[in-house]
C-alpha cells in the first residue's frame, strides 16, 4: 500500500490540510497517509527543507513525499517532481529540496507538465495530488513531466570553511519545540574539517568543547542531585539528523526558556567552531 | 472501507481527540479517520461552518462527517444527522452546517433519538460514534431517528445586496492561517448581481477593482524582481472555496502581518462591493 | 490489525511525529497509528500521566501505547513496557504511568533490554518502535526485558483526605482546551468520603455546592434566554474521564477566559471539598 506524507505551512486550523487528504482518499482507495508538518511558517522553504530531509529517511522505500509550501504556479515557480534516495518529492522548484540535493544526487528530476487543463490557486490539491495518485499506481515521473537536471538552490544553508580548514562559520537553519537551536554544521562536515582535532565552539558569550551523543551525557549522573546543574546546562550535541545542536537540557521555550532564547541565537545567525591547530 | 472526518474545537492538546478515535476504531475495525481541523475556536459555530463546508467536497461520495463543536445535548440544542450532497453530517442543531444548507438542499434530517440510555457530557465520544458506526455499517437514518425538516440556521452569514443591485455588503468570515480575511461573498452570487460589471471593493482605505484566479496574478513577472512590488501586494481573489477573499502576496501573520491586520478587518467586520452603473 | 498510539511532547511543527511514524510503517506494514497528543508541555510529567489515562480507555484491548515524553535513556531513566487493564504501555519509567497504576494493577512490567547496540538521542525512533513492532507481531515482553515490579510515582498527584473525613484537599491536575481545572478529586474517592453528605466546593473566592453531570445542566432552560445567566455561569461536574471539574459555561480562554483564569487557579494550586457533618 502507498505511503504519501504530506508537509506543509497549511497550519493546524484551516480546512487545506483535510481537503487534501480528502482529494487523496477520492484518488486511491488504498493508501496511508502520514503527516509530516503543517505548521511550517508560511513561505519558510528553510524550514520545510530542513524537516521534509529530517523525517523522510524513517519512512519505507517508494514513499512520495507532498510538499505545500510556496507552491503556486507562476513563471519563477515551476512544479516538479523527484526520485532522489528512492523516494518521491513533489514540491514547487523553489529550492526547497535544496537540503536532500546537497546531500544525495537525485536519480530524476521531471517538470510536472500536467496543468493544461488546471487553473488552480490551490496546486497542492489540484496538481500534486493527481500527481502522488499516478506514482502510488505505478506510473512513471516521464508520463507527468519533462525530464530536467536544473533545479533551484537557496542561499544561506551552507556553512562557511575558512581557506586553512581552522574554522567553520555555521548558521542556525532551525529552532525545534524545545527551543534547542539546530545549525547547518553536518557531522560529515565536522570531521571532514576537524580530524579529530580539539575544538571551540563559540555562539554569543557561551563557549562548548564538547559534542555530546545524546542530551543526558551533559548530566554527571554518579553527583547526589542537586550538585548536578542539570537546570538550564548548555550543551552541543550531534542531533537526531547529525546536525550540529546547541541546546539547554530539558528546556521547555515557554517557561523557562531553550537554547535559541537563552544562548540568544535566531533562525539565520551565525557561530563558529575554531580548530585547535595541531602540534607544531 | 467507510471514512469519518472530525471536525472539533477540543484543541490540539487534549485527550479528547484520541479518545474518540480509540472509540471509532472500538466500534468499526475497518475506517478511515481524517482530520479536517480540531482548531476551531471553542464554541464558534460560524469557523466551523465554514471550514466544514470547504473541505467536505473533496472527499468521496459517502463520506460520514461528525462536527464536535457546542454539541452537548439540551433542550435548545438537540442532536441531528444529515445527508446533504451526498455526505453524511452528525451535529448538534445549532446552526453548523447554515452554510452547507444555503447551498443544497438536504436529502434528509433526523433528530438522533438513541440517548435513551447515554447519560453524557461528551456526546462526540458517545453517541455521534455509534450513529457514524451505525452509517458506516450500512444503516439507515430512520432507524436512529425521527425524520425532521426543520433546523437551526445562523445569522449573519449572508451578504446583504441593495435594492437596485448596485451594491454588495459583505462581512469577513474567516481569517485564514496566512492572515487572509474571507468574505461571505461567493463567486456565484457576485457574477448573478454584478453581471459582468466593473467594480469596486472597498475595505477601510483599500479600494480593489479586480478580483484574480490566483495570488500570483497580482504579480508582473515581466517586470525584474526588485520592481515588481511583492512584498505586501494586496489583492482579491475567489479563494479555492469560491468565496471573495481580501489576501496578502505571501504573507505571514507572524511577521510581517497579512490581509486581515493589514488592511484590519477581523471576524464579521463588513466592506462593500460597489457595481459602476451600466452606461446611461 | 495492530493499534499503535502516540503521546509525546515533540510538538506539532517539528520532524519527530512523522519520523516516529515512518519507521513504524518500515517496522510494520499493517497497522493503524493514532495520535493522542504532541502538544504535552516539554517534560510535563503530569500533564501526560492525566492525557494517557484519560485516552486509552477509549481503545480496544491489546492496543500498544508509545508514550514520548522525557524518554532518554539514562542511569536514572529506564525504559520499561507495561500491560495494564490488557493495553501495553511503552515508556520511561519516570512516573508518567502513575495516574494508571494508582487505579488499576498492571498484570507485567518489564524493563527494556535491546539497547546493546542502539545509542540514541532519540529512543522513542530507536527503540519504542522497536518495542511496538514485537508487540504488534504477537511478541511477548519477557523477549524484550527483564521482569520487574518496582516503577516509580510521581508525587503530588493524589488529593489529601483529613483524619476525620470531612474534607479533601485537590490540587488542579490540568487545564483543557476551553480553560476548564482539572482536579485530581476522582468521582470514586468522593463518593467514598462524602458518603452522600451535602459539601462545598471553597477554590478562591468560589462556592460550589453541587456537581453537575454535564455542562447544561447548570442552565435553567425554562427560562428565557435573557434570564438564565448563561455567561461565565461557573460550575462543578464530573468530567468525561470521572475527575471533578472547574469549569465555565461555553468558556473560550482566549476571549472571555476560562475557568482557570476566571477562578484563579493553576496547575498543581489547591482547593477544598467540605462535607457538612451529619446530623448529630
Amino acid at each position: 500500500m502507498a505511503i504519501i506524507t504530506l508537509t506543509t505551512d497549511f497550519g493546524e486550523k484551516d480546512h487545506f490540510v483535510g481537503a487534501v487528504k480528502g482529494a487523496i482518499y477520492t484518488e486511491l482507495e488504498d493508501v496511508k497517509i502520514v503527516d509530516i508538518s503543517h505548521s511550517i511558517a508560511p513561505f519558510h522553504l528553510h524550514e520545510a527543507s530542513y524537516i521534509i530531509q529530517s523525517a523522510y529517511k524513517s519512512f519505507p522505500k517508494g514513499t512520495i513525499h507532498i510538499i505545500g509550501v510556496d507552491s503556486e504556479l507562476n513563471p519563477e515557480n515551476k512544479h516538479i517532481a523527484v526520485l532522489l534516495d528512492d523516494h518521491y518529492f513533489i514540491c514547487a522548484d523553489n529550492g526547497i529540496i535544496s537540503m536532500l540535493i546537497a546531500e544525495i544526487r537525485p536519480e530524476k528530476i521531471v517538470e510536472i507538465n500536467i496543468h493544461d487543463r488546471i487553473i488552480s490557486n490551490f496546486p497542492v490539491l489540484d496538481v500534486f495530488v493527481k500527481v502522488a495518485g499516478h506514482i502510488a499506481r505505478g506510473g512513471t515521473l516521464d508520463v507527468i513531466g519533462k525530464v530536467t537536471t536544473e533545479i533551484k538552490e537557496m542561499t544561506g544553508i551552507r556553512p562557511v570553511v575558512n581557506r586553512n580548514g581552522s574554522q567553520i562559520i555555521g548558521n542556525i537553519i532551525y529552532i525545534d519545540n524545545y527551543g534547542n537551536a539546530i545549525s547547518n554544521i553536518s557531522k560529515k562536515l565536522f570531521e571532514q574539517v576537524g580530524r579529530g582535532r580539539d575544538f571551540i565552539i563559540a555562539a554569543r558569550s557561551i563557549k562548548i568543547t564538547k559534542i555530546n551523543a545524546n542530551y543526558s551525557d551533559a548530566i554527571n549522573f554518579d553527583l547526589p542531585a542537586d550538585r548536578r546543574e542539570e537546570g538550564g546546562k548548555k550543551l552541543a550535541l550531534w542531533n537526531s539528523s547529525n546536525y550540529l545542536e546547541l541546546a539547554i537540557y530539558k528546556s521547555n521555550p515557554s517557561t523557562v526558556g531553550g537554547a535559541s532564547s537563552l544562548i540568544g541565537l535566531g533562525f539565520r545567525d551565525s557561530f563558529t567552531v575554531n580548530f585547535v591547530s595541531d602540534a607544531l
